[in-house]
């Protein structure tokens, strides 16, 4: 195989387009070893092994530096830069992350899992290299999906201004993790079907160059493209027209299943082990689907994941109007949802934990200043949910609870969780957002409170002494857990609480729980810095309380292994009872 | 005077041209007086008398609903609907904000300061009035300099997939905070060069309608163009050029610095008080000139607001290509920040703590995971700093500090300012925040550490018993006021701290203290909620030492007296004396 003679980029260097060809080949044979055993981002990656072979054939990294936006589409640049064996090799599946790192190879310049920061980055390193006087490259490979997101346009229209070497390859597929939604999606249609010829063009009113390669899987007219902007002397968009998902069938036809997808047999594309069971997905889908039925002011807002709570291409459709997906552009949404409650309309936004990140500005500014009553919900918030050190969801308590007028709900089961959400889309005073629950479906027999209006009121669950045990959202099932435990190791029964409330305190339950109580241990699914406990340790600081906070440190932790995670933050009834009593 | 008789928007419809025209100058005299006496935002007032006048002649407010970016030009809309004496009376100067207000009026919908917010919040408006199958138009009008932000770019992206009426005026003055920075400039350009012809179109770009106006400052004009847009059934752009600071020679002159202006005499355009003394901002402006000048990897980055360090546009005439300024696109700029450090540069990017809230996810995933060394000048981060609901600089404490391995410092004097600045230049291991004092520029004779690497030292800079005093920031002169007063209250004195890090504690000073000391005080300028001394209260939860936090209740301020909050939070030495001894 041609593979085992390319062990860095040099490598490819030597090779006719014949071989260059036949290597794309045996690319896509490893792409598929490690993506049908392992999962992965398949789509983003069988498109463009003949783009990442072209990059490495016309540039010289690392002298010549390539950004890779999300960097989700980074495996055929692996394969290329000495990290084959991590695609060929089972036992090596684990040498390497699904994104760009540093600490893998020279050739990776940055760790990125977000969209839509590649042109920024790069801009950066184009300017450092001027700075120093010194030459070579620099190139930000991003997607059409990334385009959308502000600080992708932001860097597009910065870009033009570095009036130096700096080459923007638009890797176009005609879609985002979803469909795209915007409207500059006409103009690279348009582009497409001008052959790049078309007057009205965004990467020229940005003030950028632009060359266009009709067939992105075409080696030849890639090696071609990149030839004529290689040591260009100015910001120049390369914009090549791939498909998602070439060279697999499955793949090809349904682009949004597999742009991720686990595990499956080459052979037929069927997933080597279905979902089962409830998710929150799913029934969020459905409650939302009922709810936007019976009122046509309920309006669902996702950004480029619809998915993530269970918004399939056939749901969205049932929601015709009533469903929005804004692409990849979480701030736009979050002031969008604002906008659409101060109107008088219900809209529920949802995103992956990490992605609210991007909102930060626009959940004080846009949201909170102004008291909308627009819903929130926080998806895969949680030390359960994605491993990634990109795509961590134990930030947001931290981030979010902090600022002032924002409702965040922590619920503790199913039927909790969409009482909150039903109570949330049909009040009309505070901003709400709700953590959804991360670490299985639960449910109750207890009947569960309809209005939150009552902020900040704590639901004692189970009344004791001694010890009163604050358990937050999906960890309060680790504090009944831990109540068996401190009754068994202390002979008492402590008291058990639900919070229900993240961003506030129940101060008069505090000081009812000092009267029986000279312990209080707080549980939280989230780094403890910024977080809950520490409030409640602020609290009963000048008192003789003693309160022990529980939840995660302050890390940015990276594919790891939930129990050792939880292990090593003492976070089990018997390491916690074990530091107490 | 015409303005007598308009006590609504209903009451300029009578008005014929000759007379709206009268209007404008007889607005223009109510603008003079209240900024001439109280300043405030002049140019984008100045310029936009017309346009406002216009959009209020051809729309029905508030039925259509007009949505102000920034709304630092709103003065003109405050006038004709109900708020004229708020700048025609001087006792009524402080019955109106700089910026809309729903509490002032139902011509305003949102509170708004930030930049590249109306697309999106009238995007809401809008989706809201179609859910409900309402009518009405909905427009927003967004300034030249607020499009390079990326939640603008995001809405103007999106307003295509509306399908349905939205307006939006992009009110072109060719000018920013300062000149306007990126490639989208260029096409604006184009467009005002061909009368709005050229083939290449940013707007069109995005899938929307447009329309040019040459002469946004002529009514007739305005009128036509509006009224041929009113009712439309689909997204367009109505692009006016306008003259910044329009009727008044000397803002017509010097458009950056009659952005936004102090008090000053009518006549000569002098300011009636000259800012005197030291400032943080020339200071820092020479210190880095001259860094810049030993040194070509060192480089300045600003964010439109480039003078909040002292950048001058001769100061960045000066800096040359070692002065960057972004233009309104903080999340570009901290990610390039980022790049930059990756390539070697030496990057400082300085801007508001409240600007620095749209970059909570760069300053995590382009900066903090990639632990790149880049340093951050977070500037008005105080109770001391801007007073406006929109611009409060108390929360980037818990904003940033909790982010991962960001090492955020807090100076307690200009020697320690400067100090922990050029240590952060010259390293290479850490992204570094600076808090830049706001409390005035105070000086020691003390020698002041020059390395900060080893993280997380605090200083004690009084050493007593009983009562550990840990005053951060520029919150120390107040930590030296309540040590004396502790002395003379309890007869002992107690340990003053300077913590210095704000993202890490010292614990081995933690357990030393717990010898000699029953009582811990925090003080921070800035929300106790996820802030600084919550942590110490976690810390010391399972012990017997006593934690007092002091600091900012976590609230969205507007227009406050410093006095009376640092009072209302028991932030004065006697009033922290009387809670604890």
């Amino acid at each position: 195989m041609l593979i085992e003679t390319i062990h860095s980029p040099v490598d490819i260097k030597q090779l006719d387009i014949t071989q260059l060809i036949a290597l794309a080949a045996e690319i896509r044979s490893g792409l598929m070893n490690r993506l049908s055993k392992r999962g992965g981002h398949f789509g983003p990656n069988y498109g463009i092994v003949e783009a990442t072979i072209a990059l490495h054939f016309v540039f010289d990294s690392p002298k010549d530096k390539i950004v890779f936006d999300v960097s989700h589409q980074c495996y055929t640049h692996k394969i290329l830069t000495g990290r084959s064996s991590a695609f060929f090799s089972e036992e090596h599946f684990g040498d390497v992350s699904g994104y760009t790192n540093p600490a893998e190879s020279e050739h990776d310049f940055f760790n990125v899992g977000h969209t839509s920061t590649s042109v920024s980055l790069a801009c950066g390193l184009a300017k450092s290299r001027d700075l120093m006087g010194e030459s070579g490259n620099v190139i930000a490979v991003i997607g059409d999906g990334s385009l959308s997101g502000g600080e992708a346009l932001e860097g597009l229209d910065f870009a033009a201004e570095l009036g130096s070497n700096f080459i923007i390859v638009v890797n176009d597929n005609d879609m985002s993790i979803a469909e795209n939604h915007g409207g500059l999606y006409q103009n690279l249609n348009a582009l497409r079907k001008s052959n790049g010829t078309c007057a009205c063009n965004l990467f020229r009113a940005m003030g950028l160059d632009y060359r266009f390669v009709a067939d992105g899987n075409d080696i030849a007219q890639l090696i071609a493209a990149f030839s004529a902007v290689k040591d260009t002397d100015h910001p120049t968009v390369v914009h090549i027209v791939t498909q998602k998902g070439k060279g697999y069938t499955p793949a090809e036809t349904d682009r949004e299943n597999w742009h991720w997808h686990v595990p499956f047999d080459p052979e037929t594309g069927h997933a080597l082990q279905l979902g089962g069971g409830e998710s929150y997905g799913d029934l969020t889908c459905d409650f939302l689907l009922k709810k936007m039925k019976a009122d046509p002011k309920v309006v669902t807002l996702a950004a480029a994941v619809p998915v993530c709570i269970g918004f399939t291409p056939e749901k969205r459709k049932e929601a015709g109007k009533q469903f929005v997906d804004a692409g990849i552009a979480e701030e736009h949404a979050v002031a969008m949802a604002s906008g659409i409650a101060r109107g008088g309309g219900k809209p529920v936004f949802a995103t992956h934990s990490s992605f609210f990140q991007r909102t930060y500005d626009q959940l004080s500014q846009d949201l909170c200043i102004n008291r909308n009553p627009a819903t929130l919900l926080v998806n895969t918030a949680s030390v359960y949910g994605m491993h990634d050190i990109t795509h961590l969801g134990i930030f947001d308590i931290a981030m979010m609870s902090n600022i002032p007028n924002l409702v965040y709900l922590a619920p503790t089961n199913c039927e909790e969780y969409f009482a909150m959400l039903d109570w949330s889309i049909e009040q009309n005073s505070f901003p709400v957002a709700i953590r959804m629950p991360c670490n299985g479906v639960f449910h109750t027999d207890r009947p569960v409170q309809t209005d939150y209006s009552a902020l900040n009121r704590y639901q004692v669950t189970q009344q004791g002494s001694g010890t009163a045990v604050l358990a937050l959202g999906d960890f309060y099932q680790l504090g009944e857990a831990l109540a068996k435990k401190i009754a068994e190791t202390t002979g008492t029964a402590p008291t058990l609480i639900n919070p229900r409330y993240i961003t506030g305190l129940d101060e008069q339950l505090f000081r009812e729980l000092s009267d029986h109580h000279s312990v209080v241990i707080t549980l939280e699914d989230g780094i403890l810095d910024g977080g809950f406990g520490e409030k409640i340790a602020r609290y009963y600081g000048p008192t003789d309380m003693k309160v022990y906070c529980y939840g995660l440190k302050k890390e940015f932790l990276d594919r790891y292994s939930v129990d050792e995670v939880l292990k090593a933050n003492h976070l089990t009834p018997e390491q916690i009872c074990a530091d107490i009593y």
